[in-house]
């Protein structure tokens, strides 16, 4: 089962809105084991349209085009697949009805080209616009791909596809198996070390698959599993899993699409109803700030200061690991948390190649002001080094949780 | 001049991550007057990626393509056009000594499959990667398209395009014409509402011509001028940015891409040689941390301090307008900085509708003392309110600076 995905709008190609349903979509096809081989965009034009169509009805057996189907002139979508699959286009009276009520509602006359949005092909299914008027339609052929086609306004395709779009294509094409996916997160090693590492893994598996992912400082690992029950699932995941915790769980820190490391250390320390307080000179407050995003409940966060060289009273050297030290413990003392985490100020040295690298000193520090230090050392080549620093101290605090 | 592109990456597909490569050079195209009637994403298979190749060589004169130039076994992008165009690799030295060296420093064996990264094609433009290890590549043909290949991570791709990409192409197609942009940057009103606004300025331009942008809590307005020689564009620019700022010039606040409302402050304060300090409820840290990656020299900013419940005394009520008055004042004394700002915590109604509305106190002080308040109102359905509320704060360190 081949999926291909047609964003169309002019505004897209010109850059002035950037196309977030393609990756919603892609990401529900994905869990759903539908390919995606390609994905392209397509200004309102309709010989291009007709062209990109064309190509992708050859190569794909679903084609979905998104935007395109509103009021504006500018709207062909509909018109463009309707002429090439050669259908004729009905009107949906209870989204006529709906376009209808909104504009004696609002006092306002309803200009012809309304219509348009409450159409559908006549062999088609019309997919009704909770948040919108344009209908969405479903359309199989005896000859030739499959056509789905969706509204462009983010707040009317996510619903459309969430509530109706992915029920729809589970019904259509894969009635009897069920799919299933586990992620898997890891801080401290590259993605190209860790592809490396699990090369074998990764391009053996077919079920589940493997799927890495570079974020920010960290890397994502995706397995995906079908079954033909939950049980068989959870079962080929919890295999797989064993194999990669082997080779590289010493980077692992948690599961989940929505987490991270701040979410995984500030649960671990509510838990454990522990309170942390923090003292950040190079990070300048990043670090209060991520612990309390991530727990906005702002139960852990006993408090937090930015040092600057201006603060510090000039004999004192804030870049130092027994300066580094005194500031946890300070921190800890006035602020009365369970722990209290101090990150330091950077010394930076030139090298021989002209390259910088900078040197910064970790402290956490429990109730009984026993200190654990750690010295971070990056090179000013990498990029994000504040917030990889943050990812640094979090990591600090995790590994003395375990 | 019709350019096409061709972003590179199974992550993408899989709707792992979002393409704003795309969208970030489809803006500079416009701005350079080349047009883009294609755009299209393929997975790391050669064979896919090349028959995507080949389509678009049929129909575009320029195709780029970004991602896939990484040191993994997936990255694929380089060896696919150089076997299409039947082009040698060779190492560029200036990449391949910056990669040792970066292993060298960071005490990491470096692996083989880094040294494609400093990989270019014999008879093309190596372009060096300032933010990272991938060299772009730029290639022109006497028969077909000319190919211009680009690293995938936006900290990498965003600084080449606009560095080295944009006067490249500018320079080999534009080269009797000189072209000229200006951004101009707004807080505090939305797109919609500026380019309602500005509607007849936008439509009736042809030279200088506007492009707005909405970017997170900001929005940008690009004129590009094209011209015969540097004072004429000046001229028209000028004349077009005078006839904006009529209209809008409430809320512009700076000029340029690379430019933001903290280093527009920062920038005044340094000038005037004023130190502020901190002291953050809701934003636990973000003002701070927004203030010290303005001005890394850390030269303006005295020190900052979070509060939460947790260290303020039970009876103070760190929502209110005169506690947040009396914590700036507070942290104003205790850093001797010549201004201090403090950002309260939030106080959160639930609507009749069920929705929730949350206001925060801002509060403003000079050495004297003298405090300027602000309320800051926001509904919940809105996201990034804490960042949100830092550009909140800057804004009325910008105002009282006029």
């Amino acid at each position: 089962m081949k999926a291909e995905l047609i964003a169309v709008g002019t505004e897209i190609l010109l850059g002035e809105i950037t196309d977030t349903n393609t990756p919603f979509i892609a990401r529900e096809l994905a869990n759903l084991g539908i390919e995606t081989y390609f994905q392209s965009t397509v200004g309102d034009n309709p010989e291009r349209l007709q062209a990109t169509i064309e190509i992708a009805a050859k190569r794909s057996d679903l084609v979905i085009l998104s935007g395109g189907l509103g009021p504006t002139k500018d709207d062909l979508t509909k018109q463009t697949v309707a002429k090439y699959v050669h259908e004729e286009l009905v009107i949906d009276p209870k989204a006529m009805a709906k376009i209808e009520r909104y504009y004696a509602e609002t006092n306002r006359t309803m200009t012809a080209n309304n219509r348009i949005q409450a159409m559908y092909f006549k062999d088609s299914r019309a997919l009704t616009n909770r948040t919108g008027f344009a209908v969405g339609i479903f359309y199989q052929q005896a000859q030739g791909p499959d056509f789905l086609l969706l509204p462009g306004p983010p707040s009317e395709f996510e619903p459309m596809v969430s509530e109706q779009v992915v029920p729809l294509l589970q019904r259509t094409y894969f009635n009897d198996q069920l799919l299933r996916s586990r992620v898997l997160r890891f801080f401290g090693i590259g993605e190209s070390q860790l592809t490396t590492d699990l090369s074998a893994l990764i391009v053996n598996q077919t079920n589940p698959t493997v799927a890495p992912y570079a974020k920010t400082n960290e890397v994502t690992l995706r397995l995906t599993a079908k079954a033909a029950n939950e049980m068989e699932a959870q079962r080929l995941l919890d295999g797989l899993e064993a194999q990669i915790q082997k080779i590289a769980g010493a980077y692992f820190y948690g599961y989940g699409e929505d987490n991270s490391l701040a979410k995984v250390v500030t649960r671990k320390l509510q838990e454990r109803k522990l309170t942390i307080s923090t003292i950040e000179g190079y990070t300048a407050g990043l670090l209060a700030a991520d612990l309390s995003n991530a727990r906005p409940d702002d139960t852990i966060l006993s408090g937090g200061q930015v040092v600057t060289k201006l603060t510090s009273t000039p004999q004192k050297n804030l870049t130092s690991k027994e300066e580094t030290i005194a500031l946890a413990k300070q921190i800890q003392t006035k602020t009365r948390s369970d722990w209290a985490i101090a990150i330091a100020l950077p010394t930076v040295e030139n090298t021989t190649t002209g390259e910088k690298i900078g040197h910064v000193w970790l402290a956490l520090s429990d109730r009984q002001q026993q200190v654990t230090t750690q010295l971070v050392t990056f090179s000013t080549i990498r990029s994000f080094t504040k917030q990889r620093l943050v990812m640094d101290a979090l990591s600090l605090i995790n590994r003395v949780l375990k």
